[in-house]
């Protein structure tokens, strides 16, 4: 980051190294914000009304109405991209209850905090690089999904101790995390979708299993069909995925990202993978870089 | 507040509405911060080695080695009691994993953040009032709470969401939220433990409830234990809460504070209420308002 960096807070773009929020901000306080972690390729966000759709469903999970409408959010999106002179960048927008008075029950009248924070990232879609530079190492942890009985799982919060403490469980050698429901069933990674292969059919943990329903792993759900390939969603074991003959995970920056182990099970990619990866390699070419 | 009143952040007293963090700040982005709520009685923190021995427990379940010595942060509280000339106080410190690179991934090298908010409280003690104006109205919700898998259930951090959503739920007459575990047990409150009282027996959920061991709660138990009241800690359902002869919600700031009703049953306070929460301000008054 140089020292010119930008991020946005509160409708004003202010230096990344003096952008700050009020410690009485429940943000802060208490996690009490919804966000959502976005790209832009060739200065487009892509899928950009299913970001702005999840974070309404967060908020009114939240019962957080924050009163901005999507275009706002967006045209904050882009002056940040364009003060930081970012056409391929990683895009994370949060929004949070705002200070009130010092209450844990929340008011009605919320005046939010906006923040728009941007990194640059590599061109995505087919001439592009992923920004990962090998598969993905996974180790599967003790510490549980959250039940969407607590907190829903649908909800994309700043509540995010459950995924830091399943990361500090990993080894030196792994890069995700990959965590169970309270009934032993996978779940999902820490800020990943999982997705599995086997005899040709593709699978993944069903959203009974209090998982977050990534925006990668719909576009990927919705490839798959169009593609004609076989896919199930369901409640599956360790070993179901351990077996399997690919696995990958999935999430806004990494894309479809293949899994080489999971524990000492060795998995790799192999061509449904390949087949969805370019699928959806293609889709942001053709949204983001053709015009 | 006046415009000159004080929080301590990061090593500095700052006017409280200047007072922020970085948005990089991990306390900000995913709540990775541990916090205790304490109270000054007479310019004395009451039970303040509690306090810091409940701190670094919650670190230690988060893996944040802080490195700051629990007379390090005593001073910062003192010097912001000092500098706001309150002697009887609302105190909140929190300690945060501050501002690491860009990954989940928790860093071992923390460059911890501190703040320590303090707001006025009445007197405490024999001859104080209490910061509650009228009993508790507390009402039975559908969130449960987290469960000790999911996130440590004694770790006190800034992932409040929980409770939030446990509070959302109440009707406007209601003060508190009670939250039950995932198997249905009665766990705790929003931001309290709950106590009730049936055949001179003095009952509280244990800590396999998924329930956050407060400090007052540990309190009450020692002083019914040295008192000769009799004491249970288990599993309870709301039947056995809403049958109850008397029943009281603890934490730091209410004390001791009884329930009206839960629900739609009328419970109150009697002689066991009424001689711990004696004993409880008798406490207070030794050890911090006699010299």
């Amino acid at each position: 980051m140089t020292d010119d960096h930008r991020y946005h807070v509160d409708g004003d773009l202010v230096p990344a190294s003096e952008a700050s929020v009020s410690v009485d901000d429940r943000g802060f306080r208490y996690g009490d914000a919804a966000f959502e972690t976005l790209r832009a390729y060739g200065g487009e966000i892509f899928e950009w009304e299913r970001h702005a759709d999840r974070l309404e469903a967060t908020c009114e999970a939240l019962s957080l109405e924050h009163g901005l409408s999507a275009d706002d959010l967006r045209s904050r999106i882009d002056e940040t991209l364009a003060a930081n002179d970012l056409a391929d960048a990683y895009v994370r927008l949060s929004v949070t209850r705002g200070v009130q008075p010092g209450k844990l029950t929340p008011q009605p009248e919320v005046d939010p905090t906006v923040v728009v924070y941007v990194k640059p990232l590599p061109r995505g879609g087919l001439e592009g690089e992923s920004v990962w530079e090998g598969r993905a190492t996974v180790e599967s942890v003790e510490t549980r999904a959250v039940p969407d009985a607590a907190v829903p799982a649908g909800a994309k919060t700043h509540n995010y101790l459950n995924g830091i403490l399943a990361r500090t469980e990993l080894s030196a050698a792994a890069d995700e995390a990959l965590l169970f429901d309270t009934d032993g069933a996978v779940a999902e990674g820490a800020t990943s979708n999982l997705f599995f292969v086997r005899d040709g059919r593709l699978r993944t943990p069903s959203t009974d299993c209090d998982v977050l329903p990534g925006i990668t792993r719909g576009i990927v759900l919705e490839t798959a069909h169009a593609a004609g390939i076989e896919v199930e969603t369901g409640r599956y074991d360790l070993e179901d995925v351990r077996t399997a003959d690919e696995a990958f995970l999935t999430n806004r920056t990494w894309e479809l990202r293949p899994i080489e182990r999971i524990d000492d099970a060795a998995i790799g990619t192999g061509p449904v993978t390949e087949r969805l990866s370019r699928a959806y390699d293609e889709r942001v070419e053709d949204a983001c870089y053709r015009d």
